[in-house]
């Protein structure tokens, strides 16, 4: 079997990859650098190769895709015929929660606000402010990422209530749970709502003017799903109302986002550029590495791989 | 009796204070807008009055203070014979641990150099961060405010080690326990550093540049306790050859910082006001109330006093 590895791997982890597959070989490449020939010649590909080099892979029996994101993989005609095709959901779970969490925390207590009295060297007191035990948490994704997520607010007393696009009996550690279209009834009661859904035809659009209106006076929203999800032009007046205290995001339209919008500058906005999940967080490249492992092992015995998203 | 209070008590504070001593007067009273005749009338004071009005106080009983410090009340001469001195020891821990976990997260994930960025309306990949999760933690000062951080470090999946002025036992959620005499063993083997120490002959000066050499290479540091631990033009050399990650201030000397310190301009430092105790956070204000109804009861049934401190 040649397995192609378009991965940023350390010694220990390309060897933790090749005891999940004996015998075989292993080509390690970077990104930018893979060719076709690579390609083709390949069995089976971990990373996530550019997807016009993929359809004369005759021999590709798996792609391992290094994202939780797949749908350009999936499009017809990208893959050969017969290949299957992996995400890497479970990976960024802790990366992208801790990074939102932070990010919400930090707006809770003001930070940004007296970080900007410390670069004008002004030593003010802003008052009081408010503590996420007690919390109400509303958690739009109820995946690996969200869950992961609902932990963290869980861990600092706040109640957690998780959404997903179909009903489900909440599991640990969300305290209820509910679906996209409980929305109006769900919003007024959370003091921060966020979300890290994909973006979807369903869920593109529905951080609108009148999702904004419904969420209670003096709340936070963040977002570290996707950008199309929010109506950015109806966030920035949420903010500059005063109704909203605060926002967090990872995410935006377009990024990078032009250095003319008027999101940079939204009172009370925190805005990171999509740098939550990437490899920034060690255990996220361990992580893929974990999955990888595991489906070349199953490839290898002929059993059901994990997170097989064309089965 | 006769209780005067000097704290900005809501209907139901009062009400819950009022019923802890049935039949006993009380006055509320803003604070500088005291007199000494009010003070002088008063059988038990809640609140802290102006040191310079008590020595007359001849029916003083009780003196139940609103800060956990208590240094300049319990000095030679300043109360009345026969007078009780109580801090309020407790009232804050939720506050001060929640305010200086934030900070230290905030700098752990980068968000202060990424709203620079904002502000530049620059998108800019900072690259790879670091986790609290399976960090190890060293809390100076044991008591209320260090346990509630320790107990905030324990839910991110960090390791907590304490340190107290005394010998003991490590208690729940502390995974250990040193004395200050242990620093020189246990600063290299910590990833972050907080302090949320009282100012002690002890602790003044102990953050001094052989404190923070000895600290690991991208650890990060933390005070909340009294700006005389540090040696702050030590501090601000760690930072700025990079030795230190990040440090995080609420408190330094002297409060307020003039605006020529170089402290306010020091790389990757945040600087709060000294705000994380205060009434800041509403729930400090209630546990105040209730340390001081406690007390108004202990005192009526000639019980013993909680947070005594000239006992």
């Amino acid at each position: 079997m040649d397995v192609l590895v378009q991965l940023p791997l350390s010694e220990e982890q390309r060897a933790r990859l090749e005891a999940a597959a004996p015998g075989a070989r292993f080509e390690y490449v970077k990104p930018r650098t893979v060719t076709r020939e690579q390609v083709e010649a390949a069995d089976a590909i971990v990373g996530n190769v550019p997807t016009e080099m993929l359809a004369g892979a005759s021999g590709l029996r798996l792609l391992q895709l290094n994202s939780a994101g797949y749908e350009q993989y999936a499009a017809p005609g990208v893959l050969p015929d017969g290949c299957a095709l992996c995400c890497a959901t479970g990976a960024y779970g802790q990366a992208v929660s801790e990074h939102l969490f932070a990010m919400v925390l930090s707006l809770v207590k003001r930070l940004p606000a007296y970080q900007d009295r410390q670069r004008a060297h002004d030593w003010c007191d802003l008052g009081p402010v408010t503590t996420l035990r007690g919390a109400r948490v509303l958690v739009l994704g109820a995946g690996d990422i969200g869950t992961h997520l609902a932990g963290l607010f869980a861990a600092m007393g706040s109640s957690v209530c998780g959404v997903r696009s179909r009903e489900a009996a909440p599991h640990h550690p969300f305290d209820d749970m509910g679906t996209l279209s409980d929305l109006p009834r769900l919003l007024p009661q959370a003091d921060v709502v966020c979300s890290v859904l994909p973006s979807t035809t369903q869920t593109a659009g529905i951080g609108d003017q009148a999702f904004f209106d419904a969420m209670r006076d003096g709340a936070y929203f963040a977002n570290a799903g996707r950008g199309d999800l929010v109506d950015q032009r109806a966030l920035v007046e949420a903010l500059a109302s005063g109704h909203l205290s605060g926002a967090a995001l990872d995410v935006c339209t377009p990024e990078p986002l032009p250095a003319e919008s008027p999101l940079w500058d939204a009172p009370n906005l925190l805005l990171t550029p999509h740098v939550s999940g990437q490899f920034h967080l060690a255990v996220t490249l361990d992580n893929i590495v974990g999955i990888a492992a595991e489906n070349l092992a199953h490839l290898a015995a002929g059993e059901a791989l994990r997170n097989h998203v064309n089965a």
